[in-house]
């Protein structure tokens, strides 16, 4: 017997002090969100993994429809000819670019691109497509997969392939367009807090990190749990640089042509890896209810005793009618303390044990994994308080996140307070706006995330550049980024 | 001005009887369900034509998930390596395999398929997954894009890309593998009736049409209007071809090592195809109420009067409150006229027009899509009566479209009556199960489409083949496949 079941114990966890990146690694291979693919640089989403990017999906496609935006489906080839059209763009990506040269025996005459984004072939679409004002706007999302041929990868994080969406907008007016790029990040930071419970700082990138061909680009950012910051979405206006690349013209309401303004947004299953390192403990992954495959789970306890598996089916109906998503863990080949511990690597915000005891007495014993409280509950109120525990959960988790990337953020005055504290945190500073004293700083304490927040005289504690010294004129965010 | 609108009228539709062809291309093109792609042999699904596949999406993938089956997501690039295990699939697909042979600057020691689809990589992951009968049946499901370098493409029915969904499923025994294949194939004609009102035909395919690499491939055909059949979808048996190729062993109860049984299931956007060819007419496409992305569309007539506006709105509010998907048409910038034509061409099932006569007697004229009858409903009980009619149209969809199917199948006792048979359907003929007469008929007629119906005693009409007069041993259809 060559292959060995390991079924029965859970595997031990690097703890988070020990090797935050051993931990990571451990919880996304034991919880079985993915696994590495015979590919390289890309990961298998496995079952677990992908009902929590279909919960996100659902949370953010009905987002997406009310806002007024349409789904559709755009080639994954993108010819090299459309790629080149604007300068910026092709520049920032044709360094990660996957190209598919041969078609069946045929060599092709032109490289066809792996889309790495799809802004080239949309405005190439959108210029054959538009004519009025009273065509615009157009506001498009696509849910398909990317290609960027990175050299170091992790997964969820960064990898060779991974899944998101893409937003792609066109509007008549540069008003209305950058309505729509800081409406969409409110959006997204809507669904980042009250669905996945990661607290996010919004505001801009700096010049230097926006997207290729962009003008302005927004993002959200979150913390870490070992300190560091993870853009999980942005949004870009980018006037009309494309749409004067790809002659996307319309005939406006004073019967002239005049270029159309564009948008583009996106998140992807970067998002998952957020709420891992977020969320996550030494005991392993801890899931807001809101994306948890699996709310509840039931516990029989001595399932051989009377009632017991009666008891939990039943737990199980009501709760199902009650529209929350509901397991019994009925395995006969585990043991009662791995299921217990699967539980807890799994992240399922509420378990319910169900023994020969409790049950005499009408009751079950709740166990949270946010607080890791164990209470009892009358079995017959179970599905009556429920949705408020799960809420409770939810906004715990939250309230957790939301004090440690607070108590991690700190206003630093001088370099030597911004480098200590990006090592464990985010620091606020004010800036110069100068792209020097920017590079200084990234390169110094490997400070690549930086973001300027909205309503920036709020935001202002100081009149000196903490690089330079000289006039401030932002107030930014400096972190080392995922 | 170089650009004109083309907004205010409906441009002509070819009719089928004229070109069939014509006919298809001006629907789908008219009606913006897809548009051609500036890559070679792909199209670009646009929100109507994307809208119905979502449709078709959730209907299925909730039956996939009551079957016990879940999502994953598998790398869209696949090693040579992988694909060249096991000899008959890979001979099977690399005549339309694109190759991704760069990686931004790197030239590839390996070249990488764009999966044309995903066995190959399954089997690579399951054989490292399973360790024990415990671990079996895994039943996974991904909804994804694969890519066929085709020669001649059409939109929906062969493009170079298209979107769909595989089910790889690995099971303990020969019995149980067999019973999904068969069970999948029934779930997907349960769909393809109930839902997409397409009625099929199902059964075997005949050994030299299976999938390359399986023991058998079974099928559901659809008729088109023009008599031709479409292959709308696939369910495989493998027996235990790959998984002896890709090592995918398991301990059994016996504790003995095992090759596990593995099945395979797909349908594709070529449903949206099947569904415009069997219910569209000459104004262009019927859509069954199931997967009309709007089942009801509400028509201000002279809008400018008094309490028309509200009147729609209120009307919209309550058949959005009952579950009806409903738009009301208050562009201002088209005729009536237009409106009427584009509701038609659009094939949405119910149109509701609201008057200022009608209203002033409390009643709306309703038209049917599907019989193109109007009748008169008194304005308060719409809401109550619109459920019951928009089954009564999905039912009568799927009632005209199986007359028309089963008035267009023949059966068939010589050559001539089979040739002739498959010009205008599917010609029903005993068969002697050589392929040399399968390959005769395939030849004169172009009859590239063979399917054995399940349970051939009851179907059995004869005893002498229909092409050499040997002895029988098979009923099957032929047809011209699209």
């Amino acid at each position: 017997m060559a292959k060995q079941k390991n079924q029965d114990f859970v595997t031990h966890i690097t703890p988070r002090s020990e090797d935050f990146s051993k931990w990571y690694t451990d919880v996304i291979q034991q919880t079985g969100l993915c696994d590495y693919a015979p590919v390289r640089g890309c990961m298998i989403i496995r079952p677990y993994g992908y009902a929590i990017w279909e919960r996100i999906q659902a949370e953010l496609d009905a987002r997406f429809k009310e806002e007024g935006t349409e789904n559709v489906y755009f080639p994954m080839l993108i010819p090299e000819s459309l790629l080149l059209k604007e300068a910026e763009h092709v520049e920032g990506f044709a360094p990660e670019v996957a190209w598919v040269t041969q078609g069946g025996t045929e060599t092709l005459q032109e490289r066809l691109a792996v889309r790495p984004t799809s802004e080239t072939i949309f405005c190439t679409m959108f210029s054959k497509w538009v004519q009025t004002y009273r065509d615009l706007p157009m506001k498009y999302n696509q849910w398909c997969s990317v290609m960027r041929w990175e050299k170091a990868t992790r997964p969820f994080l960064r990898t060779s392939e991974f899944l998101w969406q893409e937003g792609h907008t066109i509007h008549a007016s540069a008003e209305e367009a950058q309505e729509e790029t800081l409406r969409m990040l409110q959006v997204y930071q809507e669904t980042a807090e009250n669905v996945m419970a990661l607290p996010v700082y919004v505001g801009q990138k700096s010049d230097k990190e926006k997207f290729a061909g962009a003008r302005a680009t927004y993002s959200m950012e979150a913390m870490m749990n070992d300190g560091k910051a993870l853009q999980a979405g942005t949004t870009h206006n980018f006037g009309t640089n494309f749409s004067e690349a790809y002659d996307i013209q319309f005939q406006n309401k004073e019967g002239k042509l005049q270029y159309a303004e564009e948008t583009s947004w996106g998140v992807s299953t970067r998002l998952i890896g957020a709420i891992i390192m977020t969320h996550g403990d030494d005991r392993g992954l801890r899931l807001p209810p809101r994306i948890a495959p699996i709310q509840v789970m039931i516990l029989p306890i001595a399932a051989h005793k009377p009632g017991i598996n009666e008891a939990c089916d039943k737990l199980m109906a009501e709760l199902k009618a009650a529209g929350i998503r509901v397991k019994v863990d009925d395995r006969d080949t585990v043991s009662a303390g791995y299921k217990f511990n699967d539980c807890e690597l799994k992240g399922i915000p509420a378990r319910i044990e169900v023994g020969p005891r409790d049950l005499e007495n009408g009751v079950v014993t709740v166990f949270r994994r946010d607080t890791l409280e164990k209470t009892t509950m009358p079995i017959d109120q179970v599905t009556e308080l429920m949705p408020a525990l799960l809420d409770d959960i939810q906004k715990t988790l939250f309230e957790q996140a939301k004090q440690f990337r607070d108590e991690h953020t700190v206003n630093v005055t001088n370099i030597d307070e911004l480098g200590k504290a990006v090592e464990t945190g985010f620091a606020k500073a004010m800036w110069c706006g100068e792209q020097a004293c920017e590079d200084e700083i990234k390169e110094k304490f490997n400070a690549s995330s930086r973001n300027m927040p909205f309503d920036q005289e709020a935001h202002r504690f100081g009149e000196t550049c903490v690089c330079c010294g000289k006039q401030a004129k932002k107030v930014i965010y400096f972190a080392k980024a995922y």
